[in-house]
């Protein structure tokens, strides 16, 4: 029988407690088409940071590398909030790891689904039908560019007084932009063969390279694929006022992280959104969400973005798209059936039955 | 009697149109309080391009530093638009009058009108309320450091294959925030005194540097005033879900380019916001929205950002409070009256009249 190798990587907060269901609903999968899943958990974020020092030990790294598919939950938390360049801090876990596994290509996945239309601070007619895609630069831009703090003794250097002075870079290769835009464009035909690609042209010499590739690309090899331009500070606009126009969504790193946010939002229901980073190998799946430390250790967390990274998984690394199917549908049916986590409770449904992490995880491993 | 010289710069698009209103308001408020207002037109943008070759000539520079204050209405349009980096561009025109005037601060209201609370894509609980102002640092970061296009022949600059490769510098000096950190603070004052300061510091050295300073800043000078610290994607998050919530909102250029156009179109009227932008010397006044090329000529636009482009003059440059005061007046009773300008005239009210740009600028004028 088949077996594959799971790096798991619970993190912080309500990590563990999200990653215990994704694994239930990942068992029931290998039950139900005979495939094996063994798991190796690993330390990543915060509780890494505790443990050894680091955010990202080099045994996480060799266990990440070793496997078919990461499985990475959520990091930080006020613990570990600081601004002092000398200390760790959580989040470098995961800008390591997308740098170390070289995982370009970030998919966020913006869905609405229908009995959760309430949620939205938008108004139903303005949100229904939302089905985006934003996908993210990942391992580019002002992420990954030099970065230095100076004192600036004559202040020459910006603004005319002594005193700091920072920059970072942002900075991009031709051959980055191409391959994310190939990615773009590959996604766009398996859905509404629509793709908007987001920059700052007016003012970046990054975005102006940015739209040449990208429509290069285009023009040479995807010209059945519609394509347009949308200035960044537009689509943050256009997001909000008929978010349901988008399909997929192509952006840099820094733009991405903000927009994907915002797009995330739009469904009111945080909870409920997965992701995948991927790149010429072993590739990583998490929430959307963050660690949610305000809540951790007490059983109510939404395991639901985290199943459907389970999906995207089997999905995108495992090439099993059937089970991916079934991971979907039973989440569907649960919503369906009236079950709800607290964060996506109606108060307009009082016959909603609010249940707890474990209980959401099994009512959806249940169903496959 | 006092004597006001305005430098009035139409641009493109509707620009000539609105600019109109805006100054037809001006000499209402002029007959009233018996002040002259003289005015000097001068280029920028597209037409300056097409009439001398630059976007911003130096006739339009001296112009507005001739000038106690500069209104400028919107520039550029589909005929400018080019990625050729030797090409002009018609924002090259604001992006240079800003640097020219020292145009540090940027300050966009963010308002609900009662009467337009349905033009909103969010439900009407949510926009209730929203009274929020955005201080954008507005000539440092990625708009005006170093950038530049190479041709990277190994690869080696960044992706390891050859082609071109772009970088945009970020930066920022403690000066550059250090005086947009004091501006927020007092603007906070006057209004609900609550800052919140946008940022990306568990990424950028500039993020962390600029939290630091804005938190010196607040202990030593502003500590009566609440101060709390927001991840840019997180604050992309909450302007939808509780926007509400909040008062001021001061961030990095570019973050507040996409935050602030985010939070213009929580109101849904991108017609009714107007801005200022200060230094220390001559300010400049402007709609947020642009040039809207598509309705140009058509007599239609919505002169009412101009309009209250021109109130926030008066506050700020002309020390005439209580006639800013008439003229946000004047624009509300003309709102309550029932007169629309197509851009937000709502299907559900059919009572309502809806005027043309000229008409929509003469009631108000009336008013005064
Ligand atoms: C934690 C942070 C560094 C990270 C990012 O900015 O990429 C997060 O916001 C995300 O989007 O995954
Ligand atoms: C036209 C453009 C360069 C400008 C900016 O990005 O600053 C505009 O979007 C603005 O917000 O005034």
């Amino acid at each position: 029988t088949t077996n594959y190798q799971i790096c798991l990587l619970p993190g912080d907060g309500i990590g563990p407690e999200i990653i215990a269901e994704g694994v239930k609903v990942l068992d029931a999968v290998g039950e139900k088409y005979g495939v094996g899943f063994t798991y190796d958990e690993a330390l990543i974020g915060g509780c890494a940071i505790d443990a050894t020092g680091t955010a990202l030990p080099a045994e996480t790294i060799q266990a990440a590398k070793a496997s078919d598919a990461v499985l990475l939950a959520a990091v930080g938390g006020p613990k570990w909030d600081t601004t002092d360049p000398e200390k760790p801090r959580p989040e470098q876990g995961l800008l390591g790891i997308r740098k170390e596994l070289g995982l370009y290509c970030n998919l966020r996945p913006v869905q609405i689904f229908d009995v959760l239309a309430g949620a939205s601070t938008l108004r139903p007619e303005v949100v229904a039908g939302v089905d985006l895609m934003i996908v993210r630069e990942l391992t580019g831009g002002l992420y990954f560019g030099k970065r230095e703090r100076v004192f600036d003794k004559d202040g020459a250097g910006v603004g005319g007084a002594a005193g700091q002075y920072a920059y970072d870079t942002l900075e991009y290769s031709e051959f980055e932009i191409e391959r994310i835009a190939r990615q773009a464009f590959e996604i766009a035909r398996k859905r509404r063969s629509k793709v908007t690609s987001v920059d700052k042209a007016n003012v970046l010499e990054t975005s102006r390279m940015w739209r040449e590739v990208v429509h290069r690309i285009h023009d040479a090899d995807y010209a059945d694929v519609e394509l347009e331009d949308l200035l960044v500070d537009n689509t943050a606009m256009q997001l909000i006022n008929r978010p349901a126009d988008f399909d997929v969504v192509v952006t840099e790193n820094m733009f991405g992280d903000i927009l994907s946010d915002e797009a995330a939002q739009i469904t009111g229901s945080l909870g409920m959104l997965a992701s995948a980073s991927l790149g010429d190998g072993v590739a990583l799946y998490e929430p959307s969400h963050g660690s949610a430390p305000d809540i951790a250790g007490r059983g109510i967390a939404n395991p639901i973005a985290q199943i459907l990274s389970v999906e995207m998984m089997l999905r995108y690394s495992l090439n099993m798209p059937e089970a991916a199917d079934d991971v979907r549908r039973a989440v569907t049916d649960v919503l369906d059936a009236g079950f709800r986590t607290g964060d996506i409770k109606d108060a307009d449904t009082p016959e909603d039955k609010v249940v707890g992490t474990e209980a959401m995880g099994t009512l959806v491993a249940e169903r496959i």
